[in-house]
């Protein structure tokens, strides 16, 4: 896989903007880890500015840039879109392990489950009764695809993933491994006798080009559908309770844990660790900060954080303010002795006056 | 499954209030969501109030309600108790899937394993030796069961789900994909030269008619049980640290921490994402709100929350005066100054009056 | 497994410090826990003040302590360190089941794939082209180790570990069932259409002696690795982001989660449910209390706590101060009152006197 720069450039379908040959390239690795037989990249423009300092002392031999990205203090190999670059470059550096569609051996395939010749299924895999996996799709090792479920074309599930019965995942959509898609709500019906569970009927509606996290648990409804919109890409560790309604674009960091029938519109985002009692709405585009609690509907296009939830600036003033608070304790007891000092004094002066 | 109204309600074991035989009824949905050929239903009295708006715009056929929950806004089926009806009605429309006893022919069974004849093991799971699995217990596709790990009657593991060596679980409980049940303890004997591990060679003990969520970690206790008592019931993602002792009917919803030898006395709520730091005690039916910090023992009967835990109500009350705080810095400053000035005007004044 | 204690004592090599033979010994438990028939055990000298109420009320026949621990109030098996000691007792009454090296027949070792002879794969596990298992090591029940991936001498991999493909695990780690090591990074490219999917080519290399609790999650780097270095030990449930840098002997307690290339450098102690921002530093031998967000640098040798970080000491008396945040409200405003009472009455004594 190595090539001169050039060659490189050429094989990319990118421009060399730089000394022709150039050096032996054997790989891609970030500004301040490349050497001088690798590329480097700049994937924004607007990163430009922030990481010229890196690519002045950067060793690598050139960087993958947009064309409109400026001057570089290195050879750069130009694209429209270095993203685009980016993609060709680690296309061209680690290719995809080949894979040939068609069922393992060792796997289980219930003989009343439909796989199409161009899916794949891995070794002791689970394929039960009713499913029905698309053409492209691939069901890696040991997964459990349950009866009924439903996998959509191109769609790829990591080793160890569980999907229910009835469960469905949209085309091109992956799922790491461990995730759970379609275990049963938390409900039950409380009494003196205890806690009596409500069957969950439901299922979890899982749209296309949707990415979901090692070890993710995403709860069936208990009537209709808990839904993930197309598009939208969700970190490790998440939890979705019943009914949950997730909208398009939605992007749902690590350890996210949202409450039984929560609606995020499309184009949210939830930073790390953040919860929601369950029954909230948060519009379209809005930006909840890490750590923080929706305990109510949030408008579109805000950024707001904290528990309770508040516009992300003011928790930042509680958050700078508390820390003077041990000492804002300290000066309003001073005050208060001043204050009863002074009334003192002046009703002394008053009855002096007098 | 389409009948009458009239006939629903018969096959259900309910009363019909409205006229019969009414439309051909064919599945049962939320109240917003019902169409006109569906039912819906109130699970309990109180909520009539609360939903009577809902009811009297849904487009549903009848409403599944309890016989004393008074007149309705549409037609009802009556029951004893709601709940009653409703389990019925789920059962009628969502039944479960058939499933066979035996041993699928993929699983691993080792020969000093004893499973009941009426029990399943289904694909590709493994059950060690020494191991006992219990009349009816159902034990899904990949599950592991560990040497001498013992399942209840009527239990139910779903796929994927890892009961390691010695733990046992009771009858009726239902534990859910990816839960680990049984881990190492995270115990170490810390020296200058390292953390040495601390063998943990006790149990988890789970008891009957339990239900844990998906991805669920129970860790072993160091020595003796880790315990989850009867009819408690634990959402998805909760971790469960050595030697927990969870009593009965308690609640613990996702994304929960307990530290070590935690002990929750009966019938305890713990909300989302709580965490408790070790060795405190958890009194009988309190309640911890999200996010709250278990930092000391809880009497019983408490609602509490907040980090470090506190009332509930004066949690509220501090909260509501947080996002007073960067106006109270300010006034404090400002009293500073008027009283600096007042100070000085009272002396110069103090002085002329001399 | 029963002797008399003096012959246990020389069993497990201690010296008995207290009357021959003594009485038939079954086992050990805790200090609170244990019968007569058992002995107890002190692990830390620095332990024996704290728990030496409670040892006078044990009803252990003995307790296993350090030569230098001082007089005890019931007979003790002592050992150069009580810690030695305490191992000999759990291995003698608690043995490793035996485990037999060797390829279980239900499993699928792809042809390409390395297993030295003295390691064990177990029952439906899955071993795939270019693996390499080392000496002694121990692959449990229904593990898949992907193409690639190398796990280390005297390794241990409990069941439903999903090892991905290029990963590494040094000598004499063990990683608990469930958790994930490699799976994607959580790395999109955000354009006006959408999020794309930036390929995380990089791999994750755990050191040796590392412990890694049940459904923990470890991201593979974008380009290069996301590492854990030799002899740290992770809880439940933690998350560890792609590029993530843990140094060596680091404890991290459950449910953390470390953001993208995060560093801790060596001995670092991360307390339950912490956080960190990305591309932040946390200094040798520092401390985050539980629940902190580490949002910038930390440097060595710090205990802090909180969101935003500071001081651990700092936060507590905030933590204090807050209880009475609503108290405070009043006052001032009580004083605000005063004060605008006391102005005015210094003007009317002003005016009065002039």
């Amino acid at each position: 896989m190595a090539l001169t720069l050039e060659a490189l450039a050429r094989t990319l379908g990118g421009r060399l903007d730089g000394p022709a040959p150039g050096p032996t390239i054997t790989g891609i690795a970030p500004i301040t880890e490349a050497g001088p037989d690798q590329i480097t990249f700049l994937t924004e423009v607007k990163q430009v500015g922030k990481h010229l300092e890196e690519l002045r002392h950067s060793r690598a031999a050139a960087v993958i840039a947009a064309e409109k990205a400026g001057p570089l203090p290195l050879p750069a190999i130009r694209f429209p879109s270095a993203y685009q670059g980016l993609l060709a470059a680690l296309a061209y550096f680690h290719p995809e392990p080949p894979w040939r569609p068609g069922i393992h051996p060792t796997a289980f395939v219930d003989e009343d489950a439909t796989v199409d010749p161009t899916a794949m299924v891995g070794p002791l895999a689970v394929v039960e009764a009713g499913a029905v996996i698309g053409p492209r799709a691939r069901i890696d090792a040991q997964v459990f695809v349950g009866r009924g479920a439903r996998v959509g074309a191109g769609a790829h599930l990591y080793p160890q993933v569980v999907l229910r019965e009835g469960c469905r995942v949209g085309d091109d959509s992956i799922i790491h491994s461990g995730a759970v898609i379609g275990s049963d709500g938390f409900g039950f019906h409380t009494t003196a006798a205890g806690h009596a569970k409500i069957p969950q009927v439901g299922v979890v509606e899982i749209g296309a080009r949707v990415e979901i996290g090692a070890n993710v648990t995403i709860d069936r409804a208990t009537m209709g559908c808990t839904r993930v919109g197309d598009g939208t890409k969700i970190d490790n560790l998440v939890h979705l309770a019943h009914n949950v309604q997730v909208g398009k674009d939605c992007l749902i960091v690590a350890q996210v844990g949202l409450s039984g029938s929560t609606i995020l519109e499309d184009r949210v985002t939830l930073a790390g660790q953040v919860g929601t009692v369950g029954h909230v709405r948060v519009g379209r585009g809005t930006t909840v900060a890490a750590r923080g609690v929706v305990t109510e509907d949030v408008p579109p296009g805000q950024v707001v954080s904290g528990f309770p939830l508040k516009p992300h600036a003011e928790e930042k003033r509680i958050m700078l303010a508390q820390r003077r608070l041990p000492e804002l304790v300290r000066t309003v007891h001073r005050l208060e002795a001043e204050l009863a000092r002074l009334t003192e004094e002046l009703a002394r002066l008053t009855k002096d006056g007098s």
